[in-house]
C-alpha cells in the first residue's frame, strides 16, 4: 500500500472515545510535577519569549511552583522547572498551551489503534485566559473552578456513560454550523446534551455543582475545541511513523514560529516563520496588536477539519470575517494538497463530499498551496484579541522536503 | 404606508415568546370540551375523507368522547361532537393537527402586538402519530405521556424561566443548520439548554419526571416544530387584517386539497388542489402510498422559514433529497414572490442576506413561482412515509386575485 494511502487510512479510520478525565499528572506519559507543558518544540527556557514566556511563567506560579514571577523565572533558568512541548506528552495546546500536573485533561482513546489523545479544558468565554498569556486572580480562581467542580463532575457524567463516543458528535456537528476549530456550538450542545441525564442524577447529591457545571457549559461554545484537539492528536498519531510517508501529523505554531511533523519523519520538527493572518480584531485592537504565543489547535486540520471544513460553517464569517463564497473557495483549494476525502466527516453544502484530509508535503510544493487555518489571535500583553484565517508558511514544508529528498529512497514516489 | 409593506413589517416585528404551558381547552379562544380542530377551514364532518377523517375519529376516542369509531362517528354527524379547523382558534394544526380539549398546548405571545399564537406537542420519532392518521395503544400512551408527564414538567420550567424569547432562538438555530420546519435540530437543543438549569432544580423534587422528559427532549429532534409554528401563527397573525394587503398570512394543506388567507381579504379561505411533491420516501414507500391528509406547518414559511430558509439547512438533503445548489436555487427563487428580506432571520450561505419574507399574491400570479414547502409526508392508512419539496399549486392564488380584482379600488398597487 502507498504508504501515504496507508498513514491516511489511519487517521481516518480513528475512533476517539472520551473514556476519561485526569489530571495532567496522573494521565500524560512523562509528565512530572514540576513541568510545564507549551506549544512548539522541546526548546530550552531561553528560547521563550513574550507573551509564551509570561504564559510559561504565570504556569509555574498556579501550579504552587513559584510564588512570584522572579521566582518562577529563577527556577525555570536552573532546570528546577522544567518546559516541554506539548506533542512530546501526548497532548496539544491551545494557543499558548500551558499545562500544569494539577489541570484536568480529557483522555481519549483511539479505539481503532489503541493510543491516546489528551487535552485541557477550556477557560471560558474571557479574553483573559492564560492559554492566552493572561493572569490575574481571576483567570486563577476559574482554573480552580475547571479543576475543583467541572472536571469531577464532568468525570462522574463520563464514567457513568461508560464514555463518550467523540466521532458521531463531530460527524453531526459539521452537519449543524462547525467546523471544531474555531467553531464548536453544536458539539458543545450535543456533548451537553448526552451527558445530561447523569448531571440529572447527580444532581439529587451535589445540585450546585451540577448547577455551576451546566452554567459553564451553555457559556462555552468553544468548549469542545478541547476534545476536538485531543480527538485530533489521537487520529493524527495514529497516522504517524509510516515509513515512506510524506503526510504532515501535526503542525504548530510557538513565539518562535512556525513547525510541522511529517508521518515518515519521526519526532523532529520542521521549522519556518510565522503565519500570515487574514483576520477581524475585536474592537479596540488591530493588526499592531498581535502576538504570536503558539497554537496546536490546527491539530484539528491536520485531520480534515477546522479550515479543511470551514465551509460546513458559514457564521464563522461573522467571528474571523471573508464571505461564504471565500470560504468555499479556501475549503475547495485543501483538496489540492490532501491525499483522501474523509469517510466520516462531511460537508453539506459540497453535497456530503469527505472534508480534506492529510497533507501532503510534495501536494504543497508542488500547488504552493499553504494549508489554512480558522484560529483565535493572542494579543500583546496576553488575552484574545480577534481571531482569522492563518496561512501556514511555506517554509515549513521545504524543510521537510528537503530532509526527504536526502534520504529520498526511503521515500518511494 | 404601502398596505404590503405594513403587513410585512407587522409580521417581521414580531417578538414570540412561550409563556407557558397549559391545555387545548384552557389556552385556545372558543375551544370547547366537545370540540376537535383540525387542518383546513372549518367545513362539516361530511366533507372529511381517508386519514384526515379517521385522525379525527380517533381524536374523538382519545379524548374520552367515544368509546369506538362507530359511536365517533355517529356524535360527529349529528354535532354532538364538533370539528372546526385549527386557525379559527389561533392554532395550527401538524399535517392532521387534532387538538381536543385535554392536549397541552405551548401559549406563544407576540410581545410587540400582544396576540398569541398556539401549538399542540410533538409526538416523538415514531412513524405512527395522531396527527398521521394513525391511532393504537402505543399512539395513546404517548399522548398521554406529553399529558402528564412532559407537559408539567416543562410548564414548571418555562414558568421558572419567565418564559423562553423565541426569536433569539431561531435566529440562531439558522445559522446551525435548521430552517425550522422540516430540520429543529439545533433549536431544540437549544431550547433544551435553555431549561436545563429549571428541570436540574426540580429533579431535586421530580427526578423521573425529569429523566423522562429530558429523553423525550433528547430523542426528538422535531420538538421545536410546534414551537417554531406557534411563532409563526403568532407573527403571520400580527400581520393579518391590513387593508389593501395582498400577503398571504397562513397556508392549508388539508383532505380536499389547499388553500391560503390574504391579509385584505378577512378570515376567507382561498382554496385549490392538492400541492406537487418532490419527495423522498422511507424505505418500502413509493409515491403510490402518499395521501394528503393536512398540515399547516406552512405557517413557517409565510414568515420567512422552512423552504424560505432552506439555504440554511443543507443537512435536509439526507431528509428530503435534492442538493445543495437545488436548495440554494430554490431558495433564492422566493425573493422573487416576497415583499421583504426578515430582519432578524438571516441566512448565512447567502453571506446572512435576510429570509425571504410577506409572499405577495400579486408576484406569485406575475412570476408563476408558487411557494416552496418543507415538508413530512403522510401514507394511505396513516403514519409518516417520508418527506420533501412541497410546491403550493397556483389556483390558490388565482381565487384569491379574482377576489382582490372584485374589489379592485380597495387594493392599491
Amino acid at each position: 500500500m502507498d504508504p501515504n494511502d496507508l498513514a491516511v487510512e489511519r487517521i481516518c479510520a480513528a475512533e476517539p472515545v472520551l473514556i476519561d478525565i485526569q489530571s495532567a499528572g496522573e494521565a500524560l506519559p512523562g509528565m512530572q510535577p514540576n513541568m510545564i507543558l507549551t506549544s512548539g518544540p522541546t526548546v530550552p527556557f531561553d528560547v521563550y519569549s513574550g507573551g509564551q514566556r509570561d504564559a510559561i511563567v504565570y504556569g509555574a506560579m498556579y501550579e504552587g511552583l513559584a510564588d512570584d514571577q522572579n521566582e518562577a523565572v529563577d527556577k525555570l533558568e536552573s532546570g528546577a522547572i522544567v518546559v516541554e512541548g506539548c506533542h512530546d506528552h501526548g497532548c496539544v495546546a491551545s494557543v499558548a498551551g500551558i499545562y500544569t500536573a494539577s489541570m484536568p485533561v480529557f483522555v481519549v482513546e483511539n479505539l481503532t489503534a489503541g493510543n491516546r489523545g489528551f487535552c485541557n479544558f477550556y477557560e471560558g468565554e474571557s479574553r483573559h485566559r492564560l492559554n492566552y498569556g493572561a493572569y490575574d486572580a481571576g483567570v486563577r480562581d476559574q482554573l480552580r473552578f475547571l479543576e475543583h467542580v467541572v472536571a469531577p463532575t464532568l468525570r462522574r457524567a463520563v464514567r457513568a456513560n461508560d464514555g463518550v463516543a467523540l466521532r458521531p458528535l463531530i460527524r453531526r456537528a459539521l452537519h449543524m454550523g462547525d467546523e471544531l476549530h474555531s467553531r464548536n456550538t453544536a458539539a458543545t450542545l450535543l456533548f451537553g446534551r448526552e451527558l445530561f441525564p447523569h448531571l440529572l442524577a447527580d444532581a439529587v447529591n451535589s445540585q450546585e455543582e451540577a448547577r455551576r457545571t451546566l452554567e459553564y457549559l451553555a457559556a462555552s461554545d468553544y468548549f469542545f475545541l478541547r476534545l476536538s484537539m485531543a480527538a485530533g492528536k489521537a487520529a493524527a498519531d495514529a497516522g504517524h511513523g509510516v515509513d515512506g510517508s510524506t503526510v504532515v501529523t501535526a503542525m504548530t505554531i510557538w513565539c518562535q514560529g512556525t513547525g510541522i511533523r511529517v508521518s515518515g519523519l519521526g519526532d523532529a520538527w520542521h521549522l519556518g516563520p510565522f503565519p500570515s493572518a487574514e483576520a477581524r480584531f475585536f474592537e479596540g485592537h488591530t493588526a499592531d496588536d498581535l502576538e504570536w504565543i503558539g497554537g496546536e489547535s490546527p491539530i484539528t486540520e491536520t485531520v480534515g477539519l477546522g479550515g479543511f471544513a470551514q465551509a460546513a460553517a458559514f457564521p464563522l464569517q461573522n467571528y474571523q470575517g471573508g464571505s461564504a463564497d471565500a470560504m468555499m473557495n479556501l475549503n475547495l483549494a485543501m483538496y489540492d494538497i490532501t491525499v483522501a476525502e474523509h469517510p466520516h466527516y462531511r460537508i453539506p453544502v459540497f453535497d456530503y463530499r469527505g472534508t480534506p484530509v492529510g497533507i501532503d508535503v510534495r501536494k504543497v510544493l508542488q500547488t504552493g498551496v499553504t494549508p489554512v487555518l480558522d484560529a483565535g489571535l493572542a494579543g500583546k500583553g496576553g488575552g484574545q484579541i480577534g481571531a482569522g484565517v492563518v496561512r501556514m508558511p511555506i517554509e515549513c514544508f521545504q524543510a521537510a522536503a528537503a530532509e526527504i529528498e536526502v534520504d529520498a529512497h526511503a521515500f518511494p514516489r
